[in-house]
């Protein structure tokens, strides 16, 4: 059996959430937004967990829409303000997610919007002084997209502190919460953001399967449109399994939160230590010590001889990751680490960590 | 248990699909997009669903692109044939699902595209004549997107007909072929379309997943922009549980077409003969004797005062439907059936049928 150290690429889905899941592929297969007997107790269930979600923000349901993935959520936040909320400059960095990196160039392109790019320093941590300087310099309307964390180098931003300064210029804010949500408390009512979007599949439950929060002042419009699925905002019979699906991995999440992180901040710091006592020369990339995902440890390995080891840890049964798994078999390098500078010449493996993971399934990646 | 009438909504996702789907809820779990050994089974996975759909329609496996939905599907074609290849001009018709018409709404909001519709008869019948006239009139690119066959009515349209009208005018042909895609046998080589969409829920698989076939010469950028899945021309995580269902769904519609539609054609027949002995004055909205979908029979019965129908049976337990599922519940009449000038003070009520029904169940629906 592999060992899987690959969690930021995606997670494995919890029995529990398989166990929501089966009903809806047997008997409980009607259409939603049909009103018989056989559709009503779907949208009932559909309605249910978007309760959940939007518990676990303090927001309300109204302001929760249910999309195919994280991508779609964040193309479809970002789509809006330019759009429909008047938004002609769009702030972010350059270590985004490519779906927002290469949405925005198509927004630029397609609408013209202005994108201004926020420095970030070698940890991956945007330069909060630069920001307040790029927002105090801009004219007309303003959004701020920035990750809550990163995927390839887990480092974490302050959104308290972005929040503030949004407000302090009039700029919205939106986040790409997909490695944050669900792993650290969120709540939108003290951290005053506009949007945010998350997907499924990185807290144990199914791909395919996303939402996004959208404050319940703006008014957007559709990305995909059709039926009146989503209170309008987003078109196309409902994945029924994944919604499902998606609102119970957010309710065993809550409910462990605390607990889980005990264990998964262990495994990355038991194999931080270990890996400094062994290897002389070993970096980490991103902010690991500091504010930072606990599920994810970016090492940088000090010999570029070791070009082979991901290969060589795949052959010992051990999934590790490169970079993102968004662009893994494509040989461009990651965006991140050229972003934070890091030096070309070592070679970077991500683990990134679940609550499924073992202290002794560190100790066979350390043997 | 409830007897279920409304499969042009959504059908029963089939034990077997659910059978192949269970593995990717338990072990296989990978991230496509890794390159290690959790991953690489997916996308072997996923690639031979995208072989199987590829077959189905003697396509290329390169034409194939899994989408969230057929809504999705319609949505990305039509903007891809705008903002990509150069088409000024769309020719549609006023019965076709909201998934075009409300995007080909906001195409010439946003891009000024041109939109003419053909007009259709009173059982929906495209207008050839009407469509050779628009055709032969209209300067610049352009594309006609027409349904195969209606989901309310189940009127078909003669695309092999359409195709040659296309060809002679250089226009290009996308068919939004939700409700007969697996249902009937589509080679894209002897009907030479450029474009269509489908969705698996039409057909025994799961919610939340469609796909696209895209003829090879024609280049479209992505709709949903990030990641490099797809061949970067649908970004995000894959639904791998839905595309490995649609996969399976479709090779069970491919080894079982014509037995399963002598059946449901039966039943279809079966329902219409007796509401005939039965009522008087009964008719049925569509070309229901003609070209059409065995699957639908869009009964218009002849009072008002049965306007509390669709309740009663929901009472009796036998689930049918007014309309489209996608509109139910919106209290604003069918857009179809206001088009081919169905008389308003009847009452419509849609019974569609799949390979699951028995003709038992039409007997106790006639009782």
């Amino acid at each position: 059996m592999a060992i899987y150290f690959d969690n930021a690429a995606t997670t494995p889905v919890a029995p529990e959430v398989r166990d929501a899941i089966l009903p809806f592929l047997n008997g409980e297969f009607g259409n939603p937004s049909a009103t018989h007997a056989l559709g009503r107790p779907i949208k009932v269930a559909i309605e249910k967990a978007r309760k959940v979600v939007a518990s676990s923000l303090n927001a309300s349901p109204s302001e929760i829409f249910f999309t195919s993935c994280g991508t779609e959520a964040n193309n479809t936040v970002l789509m809006g303000c330019i759009r429909d909320l008047g938004v002609q400059n769009i702030v972010t960095s350059p270590i985004e997610h490519h779906c927002i990196l290469h949405f925005v160039d198509f927004l630029s392109k397609s609408f013209g919007t202005n994108v201004h790019y926020v420095p970030v320093d070698n940890k991956g941590r945007v330069i909060y002084d630069e920001l307040s300087t790029i927002l105090s310099n801009l004219e007309g309307k303003t959004v701020v997209s920035l990750m809550h964390a990163n995927n390839e180098i887990g480092t974490k931003i302050d959104l308290d502190k972005i929040s503030e300064m949004c407000k302090e210029h009039n700029a919205l804010l939106h986040s790409d919460m997909v490695q944050t949500y669900a792993h650290f408390p969120i709540d939108v009512q003290k951290m005053p953001i506009d949007f945010m979007a998350s997907s499924a599949h990185k807290f144990h439950g199914p791909k395919g399967i996303g939402f996004m929060y959208i404050r319940g002042d703006h008014k957007i419009s559709p990305m995909i449109f059709g039926g009146s699925q989503e209170r309008n905002m987003r078109a196309g019979t409902e994945n029924v399994t994944g919604i499902i699906g998606l609102g119970k991995a957010v309710e065993l999440a809550m409910e462990n939160m605390e607990k889980d992180r005990e264990h998964i901040e262990g495994l990355k710091h038991y194999l931080a230590t270990e890996l400094q006592k062994r290897f002389k020369d070993i970096q980490f990339n991103g902010d690991y010590d500091g504010d930072s995902l606990y599920t994810v440890l970016n090492v940088s390995f000090p010999c570029s001889a070791d070009q082979m080891l991901l290969f060589n840890l795949d052959i010992s049964g051990i999934c590790a990751s490169g970079g993102s798994a968004c662009s893994s078999g494509t040989n461009i390098g990651s965006h991140v680490l050229n972003a934070i500078g890091s030096d070309p010449n070592r070679t970077p493996v991500r683990f990134s960590f679940s609550k499924y993971n073992t202290k002794d399934e560190v100790d066979v990646l350390l043997a």
